[in-house]
């Protein structure tokens, strides 16, 4: 059967800091800049999750959508909707939360999800329209 | 030279419902659900179209985007704009629209209209501005 | 205190065609071409949803957007989506699904319910991206 | 002269929170749910600023964009990106940032800068892809 | 019968450049920088053309949109696109092609092509995807 | 440590014409229509830029995309911003400047200023919202 990737589009809105508690402010807005602001900034993040799986004859499904969605919702969107990356995310603890360190997080965090004879292959993360990063796993 | 990649970016609109005529009705709604309306909806489906090969150094073309567009339109445009996918299209014809169906179908459809020398290698296909599937072949 | 606008954007997928069962067939196509496929077409709809109304000095509110976005989808999504504008709406009964007829009977389905203090005042519906109407009642 | 409607679009980030001091955590919640969170959320926000004035015939500008960016940027943008819109802008001080009263509050922190001969007509300000307010003084 | 408006998108691209040729080089530098480049720069131009009028009970329709995309294409977007602003459009002659004289001018043209019992009510022209012009007559 | 890829998305405007000196004009239009026009046209180029590195354990950064943007702006957007493609980029002399042709040129101009450690691993060109290119080298 073909193959084909199927992706759901989801989005949310965070406070976040680019911050390490083990350095000195000084050495934190060094390197960060205004993304180490004390008192916090913020986005509407907007995800693609994309998945891998042949075509079920069956249905004419890889997977059904909704599964997908519900997923994600469930074990991301609902843990960082309207919340802050830096101190509410338990499986973001101790986490610098850039784009990137958030984006491995949520592969790692969205893996065991996904539903058998179907691999999650990509996530596109956009942090403003203009910035995104992009993981495969590995 | 160079390999390249271009891609033309399509758009049609269409009736259709998720729908296998040797499944009983109640177990299509179990499956599809409200897709499964008998009375159809629709979509605005956007699909990019995408070649690859190398630069021609006579151009600086891959191939002439209006060759790649008017096949795109006359092989796949044509026959889905304003149809019911369903009913309407011989070459989909038994086919469960799905949008993982659909963008198999189109690749057949497409791949002998490309021309030598140009590659076929990827269709991603808009079924909503959140949801998309995307096929490369095999 | 300050009147501000406040829109919501909502989103849905139909069926339908253009077509008057008063009209003969040769009619329907003469003045509708396409759009009267007598086997449909649909559309992935767009629309903003714009009321307003003085800023509440206690809440900072025009309204609680919540309460927007519920009434639309309780009064309009739900009964629009994945449905067919010609013979599943009974708010639309006998209406051709221009759209046109679709934004002037939305305004009236969504008039009696948006709170007391609080106006609506536009609506702007998208047929394709490239395609809408506005309506401000009147 | 011709008069014509001259609009920029601007971009920012901020952290912020709905929450009256006055008020109980209790009735915070009850009344902006999680908006009201003690850790912040953020979101990117996008702005269209829109001036009013006659074709200068001289330069076919009704003003010199670059002077309206310039001054958005100088006086908004720059007090609100990358900050927290609760404790952070001397001209929001102790206005509960809904979207509703930023857009006054912008809007009187920019009619002071429209150059002479041109007049600030109307501010849209997206909170998320979905969710905008409109304000044209009064 | 309500009164809706209606609008269709179109794109175009240009080359063009802001001069006057009664002023000297300096001061056409001075007064417009950059986008007085002897050597020219470009635009993908999208406009949106917005018609008002009663919906008409027998049709549903304020107007036929292909009616008003065909009159846009045949008397505006024909004669622009591909072409250099300032030296190929014979309605457009010795106007510097700023945003606001080209609206202006883009209005005059078509509003003897709008049929009648249909108004032209507003004409956005967008330049840049941040910068946009409006002009409703007057 | 994790394999990311990083995208910064930035914008430009020029003018230009498809067209070989040592081809007559009746050639050149023979082959490229009316974007071979002598008095040129333009557009409004975006452009993705897409690096690919590990993921330093220290800063949470695949590097910071201020040092992305800077060197985008300094090479290339700079050097096309406001500019005519054919007669004033001196690293374009000579190319016919088809997209295929830019995108090549930008990659060889770009990828000696990506700092060590990270890979330049794809550009995406948009010429219109409906026509793009991508290289990935070789």
């Amino acid at each position: 059967m073909p193959r084909v990737r199927v992706t759901r589009r989801v989005h949310w809105n965070s406070a976040h800091r680019l911050f390490r508690p083990d350095w000195s402010d000084e050495r934190n807005v060094e390197v960060f800049g205004a993304c180490s602001n004390p008192n916090w900034h913020g986005h509407n993040y907007e995800m693609d999750v994309t998945v891998e799986g042949e075509v079920d004859p069956e249905t004419g499904y890889v997977l059904d959508l909704k599964i997908l969605r519900d997923a994600v919702e469930a074990r991301v969107v609902a843990d960082l909707d309207h919340r802050n990356l830096n101190v509410e995310v338990p499986w973001l603890g101790g986490v610098n939360p850039t784009t990137e360190n958030l984006v491995v997080a949520i592969w790692r965090r969205l893996e065991g999800a996904i539903p058998s004879g179907v691999r999650l292959v990509k996530l596109v993360l956009w942090e403003t329209p203009r910035n995104y990063v992009e993981y495969s796993g590995g």
